[in-house]
């Protein structure tokens, strides 16, 4: 939406009917204006954050009959005297009309195999010697739910260094970073030589970690290639397919469960996770660390009759990237929305070392908006 | 439920049916046991993880006629030739009849101002030196949502290592710790010597911070006295007032957010957070966060509505538990039930500062468990 001006204020029905420039109409409620008052008594001035205690404010507050837009900015001097001003920039932000917030709905970018034709991808030095180089390596990640930054010096830790450029890291009971090589004695499937089928990790934890970073150091050996499904296409395409299978994929849960010795970590949550508006959140996919389910019987044959239709989309040829990462490739993915899997490789062949760590999902949208702001 | 042996197994109407020496029942699904089948073919050896590919089984396939148990085993072969052998322990512990699944609910301990004639709490060398009393101690946090650790050394830095008794720490855009103190030119509203209304810490994260520990280690100053609400209690006296408030704010998100030059950081979740069985499982409550609401026009009243008496019953007097932390105290409570404040102080009188940080709640249930199976 570009930014318009205020072209009328009225008190329309008791609400703060303002109509812009542009046409578009917004209506605001006298509660929720009194609730967001930005001046100093309402609004600590350095924590940007709320004082003012809505039980102090009359649930039935009512807006005075006349309202007034002077210099961009709708004054309002409430009944018991207090006042409010808003600026034209800040109300058109935080309009909550059905059309403002549709405009406001993430719009990711759905991909298939054919993407190889056009990798979303980027250098090294402009990740890590720019803003701009930042900032445009995080949309691609949020547009695309990845992206392979290219010519990373393979030096050890290197991961780490770029992920710091984001934020800290995301620890979790596999460490801060983490080795991805064939062990002895493995505690996850990801340390063998197996084929790994598409999944994401550690759904048994409340929040599976967000951001994926992998690191290429050394790949010599036949077979291995790397693969990505876009989980959100896959989702979009089953609701086409079988909404049925959607919808139940959408509201069960089912447990997730990792133990080791040392850890016994278990959560349930849906395959498919959505916000209110049916955004995609999260694909939360790994039968490796699925438990055995305990959800209600007559649900038990629904859901593997779902997960099954949900398995042939992501197993579907045309869906699948798949990339043999060389050395000093960087691969950054949403584990959240990405499904990641690898080819089986022959351990006598060569080396293969990948060194990987992890960001939450909430650092990279939070860096992405301060390089918005500071970048305009 | 004790630990019975199987009585009988017949396959009823294609359904593997248990009867217990307790008379319990269990129906067990052909294509549920066959996914759960634990040979060292279908479940890793040494990862404890799923190998077999669910999609290579005939989603009709069927149980043979007849099933026998063998030394508490029961031995199914199936069609096509591939064996299973589950432990009668294991069925049980597994078994997902509408009895078993509810035996196995979550059940706090709901607590009110009452609570303070019977606080959960323990002395800092139990905690520290044996693994009896620190399952004893997580056991409290899980049940009451809160528990106070006594004696600790006033030592800078203890906080960590008690939380270090249970995993890493959960960092978050605060660091890794903190200290609570009145500054200059704060950037929360906790760093003020302002009433702190209760609320949960960090709203606009998408996982906040699971268990918080508070350490007092100086506390001179008049008044400042901490306040805690069991926000699971709150929920359920909502519940019965007020069906529909609570109902409404189970299922309407409500937008958060905290910003400061580094950080920008968002999320949209429900005030009242419940599993598909209407288990609690967080409150996600603090005015000062609360972003303006960006939900459909004919929900905000509703929102303000329900938000309003949920807030009654949250402020409520017998709901509150005050304690006046001393030095040694170590207050620990899990951040997304026990709602926290604090009464104003005058920071002239004297000084007063606490320590804390935060461990994700998974690491505390997945530490609760290891100790479970380890004492027994």
């Amino acid at each position: 939406m570009s930014k318009p001006n205020i072209q009328s204020v009225l008190n329309v029905e008791g609400l703060c009917q303002i109509v812009w420039t542009n046409g578009h109409l917004s209506d605001f409620q006298p509660l929720w204006l009194r609730d967001n008052c930005p001046c100093p008594i309402c609004l600590h001035s350095d924590t940007r954050e709320r004082i003012l205690d809505i039980m102090d404010v009359d649930f039935t507050i009512e807006l005075p009959t006349e309202l007034y837009v002077t210099n961009d900015q709708l004054k309002i001097t409430w009944q018991d005297g207090h006042e409010s001003n808003f600026t034209a920039q800040w109300l058109m932000k935080n309009c909550y009309s059905d059309r403002a917030r549709a405009e406001r709905r993430p719009t990711p970018k759905l991909w298939g195999q054919e993407i190889i034709n056009s990798l979303p991808e980027i250098e090294y030095a402009d990740v890590m010697n720019s803003d701009e180089g930042l900032l445009n390596w995080l949309d691609k990640i949020v547009d695309y739910g990845f992206a392979l930054i290219r010519n990373t010096p393979t030096v050890e830790g290197e991961v780490v260094r770029v992920a710091e450029r984001v934020s800290y890291l995301r620890e979790t009971n596999f460490g801060r970073d983490f080795d991805v090589i064939s062990k002895i004695n493995p505690n996850n499937v990801a340390y063998t030589a197996l084929t790994l089928q598409s999944h994401t990790d550690l759904p048994n934890w409340e929040l599976p970690p967000g951001t994926q970073f992998l690191h290429c150091l050394e790949f010599e050996a036949d077979g291995g290639e790397s693969t990505l499904v876009d989980g959100f296409k896959a989702a979009r395409s089953l609701q086409k397919l079988s909404p049925s299978a959607y919808d139940f994929l959408k509201t069960q849960e089912i447990p997730f469960r990792f133990h080791d010795p040392d850890w016994d970590i278990r959560w349930s949550a849906p395959t498919i996770n959505c916000d209110t508006d049916d955004n995609l959140r999260e694909i939360r996919y790994h039968a490796a660390l699925t438990a055995p389910l305990d959800i209600p019987a007559d649900r038990v044959m629904p859901f593997y009759k779902a997960y099954r239709e949900l398995t042939e989309v992501i197993r579907a040829p045309e869906n699948i990237l798949k990339i043999k990462l060389a050395k000093g490739d960087l691969l950054v993915f949403n584990n959240r929305r990405a499904l990641h899997g690898r080819m089986s490789f022959d351990p006598n062949s060569g080396p293969r070392h990948l060194q990987g760590c992890y960001v939450d999902n909430d650092a990279i949208l939070s860096k992405r908006r301060i390089l918005q702001q500071k970048l305009g």
